[in-house]
């Protein structure tokens, strides 16, 4: 199984999706330019990705996916133009281009977010009437709440205050990873189990799997952010080093941050093992992929 | 019937579910307390009043209409915490109190928003999995529509376009506050309607009477901002002079704009009669209060 391949499949379904809803959304100009910025920026959609290959690992029905992967996709969107403002990460830079309120200016930048965020539930609402399956709503819900002020939304919240000076320890740092970035990786690969009308225990094992793929994300981010600070030793400080931040590097050294990588890792295949066997190749593929990353 | 009596059985059924949903709404502090803030800061809850108003007279699920119109009411109090950030109107007052960046600080005023809009979803949601009817999911479309890039938000984007100096003339206007206002107004009467199983004429009555309440809430609204205005003759230009903006008042005088305001709220009465007969009394002493109101 070449995995870039059906990568580039999967990324090719939810670019045309994407671009055909967002056409089709009635959003008057600038909003409209401002909210197809950031969608076509460039992201390597990763969640929706996930939504589709679980889907078709357990032979699922790949539009419910594709619909939810969308929602999935335009939401983590909203969540980084509004992430990049002045008053939140004061973010200039996303993806190697200008960031959203740089080129369309900070008010329509948190309209394009406001719109991207209602807008992926208008969309996935409005498949939910033809579809008009209970397991799909399910999906929605699951989506919402993992988005929402117990997820997302709630990792921001306290990463926020973290950056403006409150103390964090180890559990603090796992809780805002915890929502801030694996919840919605969670939220894609259960929202391809219920496309799929997934058992019980499938659930059960796809979210924990979920879970070591958000550590794994995160603990992968922090390595490649030390490196990248690393090759600037001697001429300035990193930005970890500079603000004091508790990272998994600051927390465990860059040995141990890369040993905890391997064995989440390790525990994500496994899971997916035990449960589905062969037919989770392109689940573990994206293990591997998520350790070696590079970017 | 006494509407003041029926608002505030109203209100306090809102009151009470919107307080029960945000104390279970997991999300942490300081993000719970901002919400809050808004939710709590002596909104008068129209819009889930008349949800409520048109799902008794057509005799539906309170339970419904409550849902919807509490979720409703997050998506409007969101609303209006970002539009009074420093990137948008830049009010420091809201109802009375400060505004909930002046005192949450911007990002977790950003974040409430964001929380409540993303919690009216998920809280709907939720409860459409117990519900599980069909109507309910129409109705949750419905609000997200209006909600969104071709409604509310969409009518955000372009008044902000307007405030920065875009032109603007009366279809643009009413373009604004078809959006900006009659979307959600017309979101909460619609939700009723959804609660109580109404047959298409009913649905297609209420939204031509939902129209008619958006745009005499708008012209009462700039005829208050006048009055305030000629108040501080002498002492100091009121905002629409300063601003050159473009109102009811500034395109008809204000006489003609009162009597517009008096001939729309005909037209609403008439659509209720017509339609609704002798049940519409709670809907039509609702046009008379927003005609007649003082704030």
């Amino acid at each position: 199984m070449d995995i870039g391949l059906m990568n580039k499949e999967y990324a090719a379904l939810v670019d045309a999706e994407l671009e055909r809803a967002l056409e089709c959304s009635g959003a008057p100009e600038p909003l409209l330019s401002a909210m197809r910025y950031s969608i076509e920026a460039g992201g390597k959609r990763l969640r929706p990705c996930l939504a589709l290959g679980v889907c078709d690992m357990l032979g699922g029905k790949r539009e419910m996916a594709l619909a939810l992967g969308c929602g999935i996709e335009m939401i983590h969107t909203y969540s980084l133009i509004h992430d990049d403002l002045p008053c939140m990460d004061d973010d200039d830079m996303r993806r190697g281009k200008p960031s959203n309120h740089r080129v369309f200016g900070e008010g329509q930048a948190v309209l394009a977010g406001d719109g991207l965020l209602s807008f992926a539930f208008e969309y996935m609402l409005e498949k939910g009437l033809a579809f008009n399956e209970k397991n799909y709503y399910r999906a929605v819900y699951e989506i919402s709440r993992r988005a929402g002020v117990s997820g997302m939304v709630a990792g921001q919240a306290r990463d926020l205050e973290a950056e403006r000076g409150a103390s964090m320890d180890e559990a603090e740092l796992r809780y805002i990873h915890a929502h801030k970035t694996a919840d919605m990786l969670a939220a894609a690969v259960l929202a391809g189990a219920y496309s799929a009308d997934a058992s019980d225990e499938q659930l059960d094992a796809l979210e924990r799997y979920s879970e070591k793929m958000g550590l794994l994300f995160q603990i992968t981010d922090d390595i490649l952010d030390h490196e990248g600070d690393q090759a600037l030793v001697g001429k300035t400080l990193g930005k970890d080093e500079k603000s004091q931040k508790l990272t998994y590097i600051t927390l465990y050294g860059i040995d141990e941050a890369r040993k905890l990588a391997q064995s989440t890792a390790a525990e994500a295949e496994a899971i997916l093992s035990e449960c589905f066997g062969e037919g989770a190749l392109y689940l573990k593929k994206t293990v591997s992929k998520m350790l070696s990353r590079k970017y």
